[in-house]
């Protein structure tokens, strides 16, 4: 269904050239990461305020237009199609970090802000913010999808990590969720349900951010190891023995090749673990020496240290650059993304069956994890175009979600719901999808924010 | 309005002997700890099953009878007191530890385990619950409050501590919420929205908790400062400067005059902090004495450590029993409770503040914090029956709460809302109560759950 053609004339009177109904726009804005078919938006809006945003839905709220946020477009599940049609609200020049109150370990950023763009403002400071999902996304769009990464393992998730939030709601209403105290025990924790929420039921102006100090100490490595299951066992151990990891990352053979190829690096063809500590000089000593000593038990070997900062920004860029490393394995392929998160003790057997699966079902599927979490990722390439293909892509997706809930763990890890996982849900959460679509309803009950998302049909 | 004579048959016909309209219980369970006047329900519960919690809400839900959780009783805002009659369910007899997962660092518990009988069996493993509201609380009243209390400073509160709920809703139907991985991005945060809802949401009958590895090593001391400002501010510092303490405790003069009169200690009168530190032997010694070079520079003197187990145990059984010891200052007193949390750099300022306040008007309010979080209280010894003492303290409460509000802090945080503070919901959450209003509603379209209570009338 179009737009209406009052809610168009509204939005241009209110936006100006700050709404366009091109259609490069439109392609630009109806696209995403994976597989998932282009859905482009009606017209895309690009407010510079809160006060444009909450015109904008009161517009679209009055005339039952669908509406979706848009931060980077990052997001591996469709999340910021436009299934419906609708208006994309592209919420990137929305890119002010407000206020950095260091002594309070805190910071107020508009959704626009990414978080490289907040981090080098923080530089001077002594402080970061942690939250790495690796892509440069908005904090608007981690926010949204509850994002988590390679730093999770020490410092937490969005969910851990975003104190307070402005939003505008369905019908235009502009809330404050949360405070600038460490915890509060007044009322329901808004800022809890937003976080994660997937723009589908309000549209997030402002954020509150926790800080933490940059470590005074940073080491970082990379070690090989034998077999998946000994580099997936040794996560386990380390995760158990309470070693303070501030990363802890697994990727497989396959993920080695690419980067091989992608970067020039000869590493050893096999499974390895990239270790990240911070600390104090002698505790980042005594935690990578207490982390070396089990990795040997699990028959890890040739240890390589990344000791200058150039060396670690080297590192984390190649893991940061997986996803693109590993599609041009076979050019012109897309992805299948899968994202299970299980609990710590049955991480071995979930990687390796998920492994398993990929190997019987003849495709080629790099794995790499945030393992420390338990949360791992397989990459399962796909032409466009070959069906056979991608139906088994989904099928080996489908049956480690269905072993991931088996032994009590998540469809879900960290990228979120968006199209692709909406069949999904009522497996995880039984009965409990209707209580999120009883809130959903209170708060959106025309439906019009990001609909066909998250909630099962 | 009593219970309609069908609901009791069929509660009676449900739950036998496990239903009570006996007087005595009645008045049991219509008492709170603090100033707030009796208010016996019409009957109680003892439901030993989800299964008997699912019956009392279809009964409930079916003849419109309120409907009050009931774990120790120990919340200090008249949480569990029934302002509108009906039913108490009291879940004090759901009191088994369902499973410990060592590997996972997981328990499931009923929701009538207290945090004191779910330590006593974990003291094998080599882990513990860390959350410690000092009263012997049930974890279910815990989750439902959102509690947190000495160590939340080191390991978060209940939010951070609640991996996933089994929950009966309002019309008996039984859900559950989160999962036991470390993080998940599936949909709405339902876990973090029953935590702190206080009972007004449903009724918390199985809890997954996060537990922690016991600390290799533990010291604990306790010093002296010149003034309340010095002792706060080094406070202050000492979270600033990322010191990663267990615990830090604020305790002024009257407080240390409770202690000496109950315990027949000879602590020196004046304001004392008093701290733990968790790690390992090197770790624990270097943070103390991190934290003693930086309390020297506010003057902290007589520093006294608890060397041993019985010392440490001793120093927080002291500390644990603050409100009792302050209360028998005034014999026959009660006391108005506050509990406002400010942003760390507030913190001076905030106690110094209320303690001038509290001077001004005369009346004797013994203040003690868990300041490492920025949160503190004032219990207001107030004589029943003087209508100008508990007006006076009541003013003092309200302003403690508008100044944390002006600063971006919270009316409460970590005791909840109870009756006390529904007041000040608007005041803090500005149109975002309208928002909780509608998800209760979305919830408990009848409004059975433990009525008149958190969200203004
Ligand atoms: C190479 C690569 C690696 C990745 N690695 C990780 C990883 O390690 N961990 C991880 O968690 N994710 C990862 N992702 C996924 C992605 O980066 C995250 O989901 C990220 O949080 C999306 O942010 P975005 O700004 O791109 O949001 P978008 O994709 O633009 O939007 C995501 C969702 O949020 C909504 N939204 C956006 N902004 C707002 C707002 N202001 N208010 C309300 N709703 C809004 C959208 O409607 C949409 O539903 C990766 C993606 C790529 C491409
Ligand atoms: C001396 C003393 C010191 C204290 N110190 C602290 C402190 O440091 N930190 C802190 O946070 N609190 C503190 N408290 C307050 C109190 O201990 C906490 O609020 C605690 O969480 C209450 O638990 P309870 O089992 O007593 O709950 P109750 O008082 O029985 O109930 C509390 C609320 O939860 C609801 N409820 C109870 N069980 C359930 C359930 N299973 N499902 C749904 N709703 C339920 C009730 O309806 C009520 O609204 C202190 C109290 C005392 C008396």
């Amino acid at each position: 269904m179009p737009i209406p053609a009052a809610a168009i004339d509204a939005l241009q009177a209110l936006l100006g050239d700050r709404f366009s109904q091109a259609q490069a726009e439109r392609d630009l804005h109806g696209q995403s990461e994976t597989f998932h078919r282009a859905r482009p938006p009606d017209a895309v809006a690009f407010p510079v305020s809160t006060a444009d945003v909450s015109g904008i839905m009161a517009i679209c709220h009055a005339q039952g237009v669908p509406v979706i946020g848009w931060g980077t477009g990052t997001s591996l599940e469709g999340h910021a199609l436009a299934p419906h049609g609708g208006l994309v609200v592209d919420l990137m020049r929305m890119d002010r970090v407000l206020d950095i109150r260091a002594e309070d370990l805190q910071a107020s950023v508009q959704p626009g802000v990414t978080r490289e763009a907040l981090n080098t403002e923080l530089r001077a400071t002594g402080l970061f913010f942690p939250v790495d999902p690796g892509a440069n996304a908005s904090l608007g769009g981690m926010a949204a999808t509850r994002a988590s990464g390679t730093t999770a393992v020490r410092y937490g998730t969005m969910r851990d990590n975003v104190l307070a939030l402005e939003v505008v709601l369905a019908d235009g209403r502009v809330i404050r969720t949360g405070t600038r105290a460490a915890k509060s025990s007044a009322g329901y924790d808004l800022t809890g349900l937003f976080v994660g929420s997937e723009g589908t039921l309000g549209i997030i102006t402002e954020l509150t951010l926790r800080l933490h100090g940059q470590p005074e100490e940073t080491a970082a490595a990379v070690c090989a190891f034998a077999t998946l299951e000994a580099a997936v066992e040794c996560v386990t151990a380390t995760i158990q023995s309470g070693i303070p990891m501030a990363r802890i990352e697994f990727i497989d053979a396959d993920v080695v090749r690419a980067f091989n190829a992608a970067t020039g690096t000869q590493m050893h063809i096999g499974p390895h673990l990239m270790v990240e500590f911070h600390g104090s000089p002698a505790s980042v000593a005594a935690d990578a020496q207490a982390f070396g000593a089990l990795a040997q038990d699990f028959g890890g070997t040739g240890f390589d240290w990344a000791t200058t900062p150039e060396a670690r920004a080297a590192l984390w860029k190649m893991r940061h650059n997986a996803y693109r490393s590993c599609l041009a394995l076979r050019p012109g392929a897309t992805a299948v993304v899968t994202d299970v998160c299980v609990p710590m003790s049955h991480l071995p057997e979930a990687v390796a069956e998920a492994a398993r699966d990929i190997r019987a079902e003849g495709l080629l599927g790099p794995m790499v994890g945030h393992v420390g979490d338990g949360n791992f990722h397989s990459q399962i390439l796909v032409m466009p175009g070959n069906d056979a293909e991608m139906a088994a892509a989904k099928r080996v997706a489908i049956r480690m979600a269905e072993r991931a809930l088996s032994v009590g763990g998540t469809i879900t890890g960290e990228h979120g719901v968006g199209i692709g996982k909406r069949g999904l849900m009522r497996a995880q959460h039984g009965d409990a999808v209707d209580v999120m679509a009883a809130i959903k309803a209170a708060l959106d009950p025309q439906g019009i924010m990001n609909p066909g998302k998250m909630l099962p049909g």
